[in-house]
C-alpha cells in the first residue's frame, strides 16, 4: 500500500497529550505528522527544579526526534503553526500547507496573569525552559547583589523571595528555594547573613493545595513552616512595580523577586481560532474530546475545556493530558473502523508534591502520606516518569549527590 | 592581627591564570579579592563540545564560590571592573572603589575577527558559554530547516558547515561536527539525505595545527579526511553576507554557518588602559610578568604579551595561563618578603587535539601519538583537568554513554 494513501493524522504539540496520542498510534496503519514549536518534549512537573538550580534544562527535556526514532509511521516537524482550517482540513506551517484526515490539537497552556500586567512585566514565571532559566539566573544574581550591598534594609529586600500561588507548583518552589538558601547558599556565601533571607508564599484563598484533603493541607503548612517559609493565606496582590508589592490590605512587601505560579490559560494559538471557548481561552469540547461540528478534530490537554462528572472543569495538569492522549489514540482508531466513540473519564491517580529535602505530601490509592515516605515515593515516581534512560540515571545520580552532600546542581548564571 | 591590615591582593578574572594565582596563595597571610564578570570558571578547552551538543554548559563550568569554599582568605565578587588606577592602586567595581596592594590582571581573551565585520555579524564563535550555546542552537536548527526544505540546492547550502581556522579548536570542532552528523543526526533525521551535508575547514596558511611537528600535521589531515571533513589549505576569506562566503581566489561557498576559530585578542577591559600594548591589544609585560613601572601589578594569561627565549610571543593557551598563575603567586610572596623575582619560563607540556571518536593527535614528553591511544590520553587528561568531582563523574558517564550508543548529549534547541 502506498504510504501516501494511508490516513494522515496531524498532532500539534509534543507535550504530554500529543506524545501519548502519537505513542498510542505506533502500530496503526497511518501516517502521523507531529508538530511542535520546540525540538524537545519538556517534563513540566520538574520545571521548578530548573529554576532553583536543582536540575539542568537538558535533564527534563528530550528531543522529540530521539523519542520517536523507532516509530516509523511518524514524522516530526519543528515550527509554529500559523493557522488551522477546520472546514478544509489543513494546517499552515513553515510557509506550506499540511492537509489532514484527523487533527489532534494539543498545544498546551501558558501562564495566566489574570490581567496583572505589572507582574507579567516585572515578575517571573515557570512555563518553559526559557522562563525557568531566567528565573534561576535572577535568583542566583540576587545573592551576588546582596553580597556587595552595604545597606541592611536594601539587602533584606534583595533577599526577599515571593512566590504567588499556593498550588502544587507554588508549594514545591517555595520549599525547594528555602532549602537552597539553608543548605547550599549558606556555604557559597559565608559572609552573608542568610538570616535576612525570606521565602514568602502568598495565596489568595484560605487554603494551600486546595485539591488535597484537609490532613494533607495541614501537613503541607507544617512542613513549609519547618523550612521557614512565610505562608500568607487570604492574601491578594494589588500591584507590583519591580521593587515593591502592594497588597489588597494596604500593606506592602519590598522585593525584586515575584514568581507567579497562580494560573494557567490556553496557549496563543487558541486565540486565533474561531471556536467556542471557556475561561482562560480554553476550547470547549465534546465528552468524546472532539471539537463540536468537527468529529475528525480532537482538542486535548491544557488547551481544552471539559467538565467532569461532578460538573467541575478538568484540571490543567499532566495526568489529565496523558489520559486524554491515550483516549484520543483509541478514538481515532475507532473512527477509522467506523465504531462509536466512548466518553472520556478522568481517573485521578492521586496527588503528590514535594516540600524540599526529605519531605513531601502524597495521596495515592486514597491513602494520604506525608514526610519522608512521601518524599521517597515522589523521587522514584518522578525519575520513572522522566523520559530517556540516560536522563533517569543522571537525575538519580544528581539527587543522590545533593542528598549526601547537601549540594545542588551547578549554580550557573548564564547570559540572556 | 586584624584581617584588614593584611596585604590586599586583587585578582581580576577567574579563568585559568586568575584561578591558579588564587590557589597558589591559599596558605598566605593575605586578603584576596577575586573578581569576575561571570559567577563561574569556564573550562575553555572543551567549549567546542558545548557547540556540538557533546557536553552541557554546566559540565564545563563551576561556580567560583564553590571552588573557593574552603579558602578562607578569599572573597569573590561578581561584576565588571569599570576602571583601574595603577598609580593610586585601586579598581572600580559595582559603583565602589577597591584599593589593592597587589594586582593580578588576568582578564583573558576574546575572538579576534581581524576586522572581518561581516563575520563578526553573521558568523559564530566559541568564546564563552553564551556564544557556544548560540552556535549549538544554530547548528541544530539547520537540520530542522533542511528537513522541510524541498529545493535540493538550498538544502545543500543549509547543510554546509564552514569552520575557519586550522588551529586545535578548528580541527577539534570540525572533527566533532562531522561525527555528530554521521553517527547521531543520521538517526534523528532518517528521511534527510545526510550525504548532502558537508563540513569544511578553511585555513589561510599552508598547514593545519602549525605548532605541531610535521608527522602530527599529516596524521591530523589523514584523520580529518577519514571523517569526511573537506580541508582547504591556503584558503582566504574575502567576504560573507550570512548566505555566501566569497573566497580570495574568486570562488564562493553557499552556507549559513561560519564558525570562526581563527584568532584571539585581549578582552575589552585592556582597551581602556593606558599601558603599552602589542598586537591584538595584549599588554606588554616584563619577563617577571610585572607591568612596566608598576611592580605590584601583574598581567598574565591571554591579556598579556611576552616573548619567549626564541623571540616568539607566548601562545594564548591555557597551559601558559596556568603556569603564569603559579609563577605570579610565588612572585607576590617574594615581593612581600622583599626577595628578587625570577623570570617566567614556559615549559611546553605537549599538545593534544581530538578529531572525533577514537581519534586524536598528541605530543607528550617529545613523543608523537595519533589515533586511538592519543584519544584515550585526551579523554582522561581532560576529565582530570575539569574542576569538580561531580562534573568529572558526569562527563565520564556521558562520554562512555556516547561511545557505547553512538549518541550525544541532549540536542536541545533553546530560545535566546
Amino acid at each position: 500500500m502506498n504510504a501516501n494513501l494511508l490516513p494522515h493524522i496531524v498532532i500539534i504539540g509534543a507535550g504530554f497529550a500529543g506524545l501519548e496520542t502519537a505513542r498510542g498510534l505506533s502500530n496503526a496503519h497511518v501516517r502521523i505528522t507531529l508538530i511542535d514549536k520546540n525540538n524537545h518534549h519538556l517534563f513540566q512537573p520538574l520545571l521548578y527544579q530548573v529554576a532553583i538550580a536543582g536540575l539542568l534544562p537538558s535533564q527534563i527535556a528530550q528531543p522529540v526526534r530521539t523519542i520517536f526514532r523507532k516509530q516509523k509511521n511518524l514524522t516530526f516537524q519543528m515550527g509554529e503553526v500559523s493557522g488551522i482550517n477546520f472546514d478544509e482540513k489543513y494546517v499552515k506551517l513553515n510557509g506550506s500547507v499540511i492537509a489532514y484526515d484527523y487533527l489532534v490539537l494539543a498545544v498546551g497552556g501558558r501562564t495566566n496573569f489574570f490581567g496583572f500586567d505589572a507582574i507579567e512585566k516585572s515578575g517571573f514565571q515557570l512555563k518553559d525552559l526559557d522562563t525557568a532559566v531566567k528565573t534561576r539566573n535572577h535568583l542566583l544574581s540576587m545573592f551576588e547583589q546582596a553580597s556587595h550591598e552595604a545597606d541592611a534594609e536594601k539587602r533584606k529586600a534583595i533577599l526577599t523571595f515571593v512566590i504567588v500561588g499556593g498550588g502544587p507548583t507554588g508549594v514545591e518552589t517555595a520549599g525547594a528555594l528555602a532549602e537552597l538558601i539553608t543548605h547550599v547558599m549558606k556555604k557559597d556565601y559565608p559572609r552573608l547573613n542568610l538570616g535576612d533571607a525570606r521565602v514568602m508564599l502568598l495565596e489568595a484563598s484560605a487554603n494551600l493545595i486546595s485539591a488535597y484533603p484537609d490532613e494533607l493541607r495541614k501537613a503541607t503548612a507544617k512542613l513549609l513552616k519547618k523550612k521557614n517559609v512565610d505562608v500568607r493565606l487570604n492574601t491578594k496582590l494589588e500591584d507590583y512595580n519591580g521593587q515593591r508589592i502592594h497588597l489588597a490590605d494596604g500593606s506592602h512587601i519590598e522585593t525584586q523577586t515575584v514568581i507567579w505560579t497562580a494560573g494557567v490559560k490556553a496557549t496563543e494559538i487558541a486565540d486565533g481560532l474561531s471556536v467556542d471557548k471557556a475561561s482562560g481561552g480554553r476550547i470547549r469540547i465534546e465528552p468524546t474530546l472532539q471539537l463540536p461540528q468537527h468529529p475528525e478534530a480532537f482538542v486535548i490537554g491544557d488547551a481544552s475545556f471539559l467538565l467532569d462528572e461532578n460538573g467541575s472543569p478538568l484540571p490543567m495538569i499532566s495526568t489529565v493530558a496523558i489520559q486524554q492522549g491515550v483516549c484520543t489514540a483509541k478514538s481515532i482508531l475507532k473512527l477509522m473502523n467506523e465504531k462509536p466513540l466512548e466518553y472520556f473519564h478522568y481517573k485521578d491517580p492521586g496527588l503528590l508534591a514535594t516540600i524540599g529535602r526529605n519531605a513531601a505530601v502524597a495521596r495515592i490509592f486514597g491513602i494520604s502520606f506525608s514526610g519522608f515516605i512521601a518524599w521517597v515515593i515522589w523521587v522514584f515516581l518522578h525519575i520513572y516518569r522522566i523520559i530517556g534512560f540516560r536522563n533517569r540515571i543522571i537525575v538519580l545520580f544528581n539527587w543522590a549527590w545533593d542528598y549526601v552532600f547537601y549540594d545542588n546542581q551547578v549554580r550557573l548564571i548564564t547570559k540572556e
